[in-house]
């Protein structure tokens, strides 16, 4: 498994998007987070600085890079001849959503395969969406995201 | 189990929701309605209106009180000293949901529990946005929502 | 079983919807396609295109018709003469959510029968959305969707 | 839809199996309830016992039949020039379980196509094994299952 | 709430079953541990064993008794004066059957209401039979059960 | 990912182990196939007849192996070195299950990461005891299990 690549929205990254990072990493070569730009949502932080964002919090993991992506993750895959795309299932989870979209790159890229890690059960409820809905309402979110990541909420609220 | 809440947007009040407010309120001694400020949705009723028609509705039980609220649910249960907030779970259910919130909340006060309790099962695909679906198109909503909640529909459309 | 009705939002039809149809006009003397003509979305075709569309792509059954509807299902079922509701699931599934508006249906029309039908495994995948997705970045959506639907797509975008 | 099959095992039949079938006996123009000889199980009542009850308890419909069956389910279909098997599929459910045998059932015999139609919400817990749990403890079963299975189980316990 | 009731087989009692005791504690007057004299199963442990097992484990919890029980839970219930069963709920756990007991139990008897907490999500994947499982083969149940559990399955295998 | 470990009981193997088996040995250096020495069943296939019929199936694939263990399966994972357990999901599948057991190894041992494989849909409704029944009761089995597999299980009925 030499590349793999680990897609989302990271709008921003939380300790269950980085349990599956420290796994992916342990796992493959060399493992691109890949940020989605997205353009129908409203984010909470532009694409650069999620990036920026999370390249700090990565940076103890020699064998993973920070990137951004748009089109179908596939065509992104095949242009960095990764054969593994790498997918969190939570306990508590979008299951039935993950297996649909993995169907679908499957026929779409038949040799890139979806590989599924779970996040440790201490992380079964987190989302990024959650996170910000708590700390807008000025809930702690210590011991949901990386340090820099509470920081940079706090400042963009 | 002094004081419980039972949180939601209530727009409107369902006969599933009754069912779940008149098992609480058996439960416990006091029972508070927490509507939500909920500033993101299009309601069908404001919230003033909500609370009104909620209170017309829970008239008959003694212990149970009608309020509005906003920000984090685990901060308004701490100003009202309540240990316990209620959550009905449908057969046909948000199930995951709940399961999500429940843990986040736990995490942000560990001392507030969430207990579930059932629906009836003849309540089990009412929610308050396919009562107003139905409503909207001219079905017939009695034996859904309650005599005056069904009145405040139809005069809303 | 003599007439039955297929409703959805077809936006546009693709080879799970097809699949579901073929299966349908073997256990129903006539099957009506019924288009939602939904104001809330905003489609990638029109209510008359996907009418139309879907037209091409049932020709070769003799027993199916496609019609437009709004309203509520159980009373443009009555309007019919349609004792019979048909649904698609999908291994990969709303599962829950059809039952909640079967259930509601039931109530509002306790003679209107729902049955649900499998899709093929190979189309457990499938939905308009995802196939729109797809298209728009390029991806192959040859075998998803019937040829015609094919090309449709391409020229919208 | 010529001749349905309804398969069971129907140790006993209940409200919830009777529910089915009548809903079954509107859309089929004969329905064969289906008893099978299951060898594995350690039943409350013979087969025999078994297709006697059923008869008493669907003599009201006049296209519904009970046979008892062995063997593979779609090759009895075929000896009856049956084109469709019918599932209840409970609120509560064993949903994936019947999803895999009627996906099984569609590869070892295309043409034959299985039907899910939903129990109703009242019957959504209801099961032969629980059933008989409830009655073997003394509980009450009225309402769950029709009068003389009710004499029957408390004749056999 | 004042009574509550928490059944189970607690062949052995877990940490799992601990936390819903201790939350459970908190929340009623009183709770009574009733352990099932499951007369189907090879248990590990006799009932008087898990009995004394289990008064060891909540001699802490000044309002917790234990009793053994048998016949139907709601009759227990009503003997004890107790208008509350609980039950545990796992993120990964057997929701719809736990849904399928609670729907018996309140036709059987309304007014005693079942009401569902949840484990710690660190307790998730935490059963009584994958508990002996892992001991079985040697592996370190340390944190899975309390101290004198361990060392009764160690004594056993 | 330099080992991977398969396991399971594999009575007998089937076209949807095989699909994953396939997967496996394109993500990892090596495959270990592990047949459980399941001591509980009443197998169709003694365990050297698994591991003969499943060498025979794997022949292609240069990088897999079979052996047969029992006792714990992150035990048996640490003796081979191997940092990797391979579990195939089904679109209809025992999704809960695998996530208590992939939760409980990850407890047992931190350092062997569980992943996930999708089976490809067609082989959605496959399982090794369907397969039986089907075979048992003179149903096709072809195309749901090797060539080599089909001919030892009509030799056993």
């Amino acid at each position: 498994m030499q590349i793999g690549i680990y897609p989302g929205s990271f709008d921003p990254i939380t300790n269950g998007h980085l349990d599956i990072i420290e796994r992916a990493s342990r796992l493959c070569d060399k493992v691109i987070v890949a940020v989605l730009k997205n353009t129908n949502k409203n984010p909470m932080f532009t694409l650069e600085e999620r990036v920026a964002l999370i390249e700090e919090v990565v940076a103890p993991f020699e064998n993973v890079i920070v990137e951004c992506f748009s089109g179908l993750l596939v065509d992104y895959a095949k242009q960095h001849n990764a054969k593994v795309i790498i997918k969190g299932l939570r306990a508590v989870s979008d299951f039935e959503y993950e297996f649909q979209m993995a169907l679908m790159n499957r026929k779409l890229s038949p040799d890139v395969e979806t590989i599924f890690l779970m996040t440790s059960s201490k992380n079964s409820y987190l989302s990024s969406s959650i996170v910000k809905e708590v700390a807008k309402f000025g809930g702690c979110i210590e011991g949901l995201v990386p340090q820099n990541i509470k920081e940079a909420i706090l400042k963009k609220i």
